[in-house]
């Protein structure tokens, strides 16, 4: 018998899931299409997915001695999920189905973003780092606060939630969240791109052709070729995201930012702007965090769920 | 032989000392004036001063299993001092001079502030609580995390440093950190005086008779006689404090703030303006943080580097 671990990446319409040893090395990732994770029709087509998963690698349920699941919801300390709207899943449901089809394993919920710091402590580009942050700028922003090794999740689960800094009181659109000049207003896709679409128009500059409300590519395409609206929507970014990042470092202090998300497509283009808004905004003695980009892509939280699962069974 | 641990708040110009049981109770707190702590002249006062506490309790140097120090300047998560200037301090050599005069204690320095939060958790307000936030608003504004029942240091002992996070991008006042807008300038007790004095001068109105630049006593008592200036100058600091508040708890999203320091004798006067104040910035999911006086006063500090000592011993 080999002890192996499970890390489960819960999305919208479909989940990814891991088979991991207990050291971190990924034996196999593999999709498994889902209806919604509401009732036991969505559980056992899950469990059924990770039941052949465990056979091509000759394993079995009682090998899996712990199993993770990242979800697109905070989770508090204490492990309870509050479920957000729009998103199809219930989790105790889903942990319960997990807990009876893999009777010896460890199971945890991580917030997506948390997980993904944690996968990146284990594996990735903060290995060694106890103290650090990962921002994951995508459609929204999230970050995973690592303090002492451990995950800070905060008492409600908003532990990370550095999306929802208010950076800008004098912000007259609305956030998601209902409040007006949140980071994620600015340094997610979408507020990229609406950054940019806003410097063409107010010089009256035919934009690039953007694809899409989140097509950052185009963006950070036309800033390579010299565009200047681009440069200057990129670095509006950066002065948003710079400050935010010098309240964080005030808070906790990380040696280390990491910078993932789909966003971070663009790391090579805006980190020297980025760079220099932190040091702009940031205190003497926290100036010396260093801004990286993340290593394992969309992995990430995938290992770090069974990383937390691994952690949690001692 | 009755195990003891020894708690240190070093300050100025005296130090002061506490005799704690392992179990955190007080058995006698006492002043010891001290020249500069620079050199052995200081060093051997310290410890001559705890010698003498120890034997009136009948103990010797070696019945203390812990001593804890704590200072005025940032203390990474490793252990690391970096001295600030204006403090007549050398961390390495009082620690070295208290390992040697205390063969079998675990020594630690540890920040004030973080030190306060820690006392609180020990015997104070927090007890039992295990993600929250002490601010401390006195001479500066200084915080210590407490995430996962663990202090968060930073990686530069810059851990709860909220005094500096840039809250008014406006200000043309330098802060003492070099930079402007930082949330000391406006909620510390001197912060808190100038806005008074501010409000008085742009309505031409006599201000209360303030005795010195920090005498916030005189302008929560004109709040509480129906000072009008003084109920402005008091809203706009907890504007700027409940601002500050809604983003740490983007960070590290605590169930409990503890409010301490000096200022904090007008806690009652403000705190529910305060409480308003941070509702209306908080994320949604964060608003359940309760926000309190903390309890152990100028003495936490003293509690909580005991603590933090008699916990690195394990």
């Amino acid at each position: 018998m080999t002890e192996v671990v499970l890390g489960i990446d819960v999305g919208g319409t479909s989940i990814k899931a891991g088979l991991f040893t207990p050291a971190g090395e990924l034996l196999e990732e593999r999709k498994i299409p889902t209806p919604a994770l509401v009732d036991e029709a969505g559980f056992t087509t899950v469990v059924g997915g990770l039941t052949r998963i465990l056979e091509s690698h000759d394993a079995s349920a009682h090998d899996v001695i712990a199993c993770g699941l990242d979800i697109p919801a905070p989770v508090a300390a204490d492990g309870s999920v509050s479920m957000t709207a729009n998103v199809e899943l219930d989790p105790d449901g889903l942990v319960h189905a997990l807990a009876d089809a893999l009777p010896v394993a460890q199971v945890a919920c991580v917030n997506d973003a948390n997980a993904a710091a944690l996968g990146e402590m284990w594996q990735g580009a903060a290995r060694g780092v106890s103290d650090f942050v990962l921002i994951a700028l995508g459609t929204g922003v999230g970050a995973g606060v690592v303090s002492n090794g451990r995950l800070v999740a905060g008492a409600f689960g908003a532990g990370g939630e550095i999306g929802h800094i208010t950076i800008n009181l004098d912000e007259t659109r609305t956030c998601g969240c209902g409040r007006r000049g949140c980071l994620e207003q600015y340094a997610s896709a979408k507020g990229i791109v609406r950054l940019y679409l806003e410097e063409c128009a107010a010089r009256g500059v035919t934009p690039a052709a953007v694809g899409h409300a989140t097509d950052t590519l185009t963006v950070f395409r036309a800033l390579a070729e010299g565009d200047d609206c681009a440069r200057l929507a990129i670095h509006q970014m950066c002065e948003y995201l710079g400050l935010a990042m010098s309240q964080v470092s005030c808070v906790c202090d990380p040696a280390l930012y990491l910078i993932g998300g789909g966003v971070a497509g663009g790391f090579a283009t805006f980190a020297p702007d980025l760079r220099t808004c932190f040091a702009k905004y940031a205190l003497k003695g926290c100036q010396g965090a260093r801004i990286e980009a993340a290593s394992l892509g969309n992995q990430a939280a995938m290992y770090g769920c069974a990383y937390e699962a691994l952690r949690l069974r001692g």
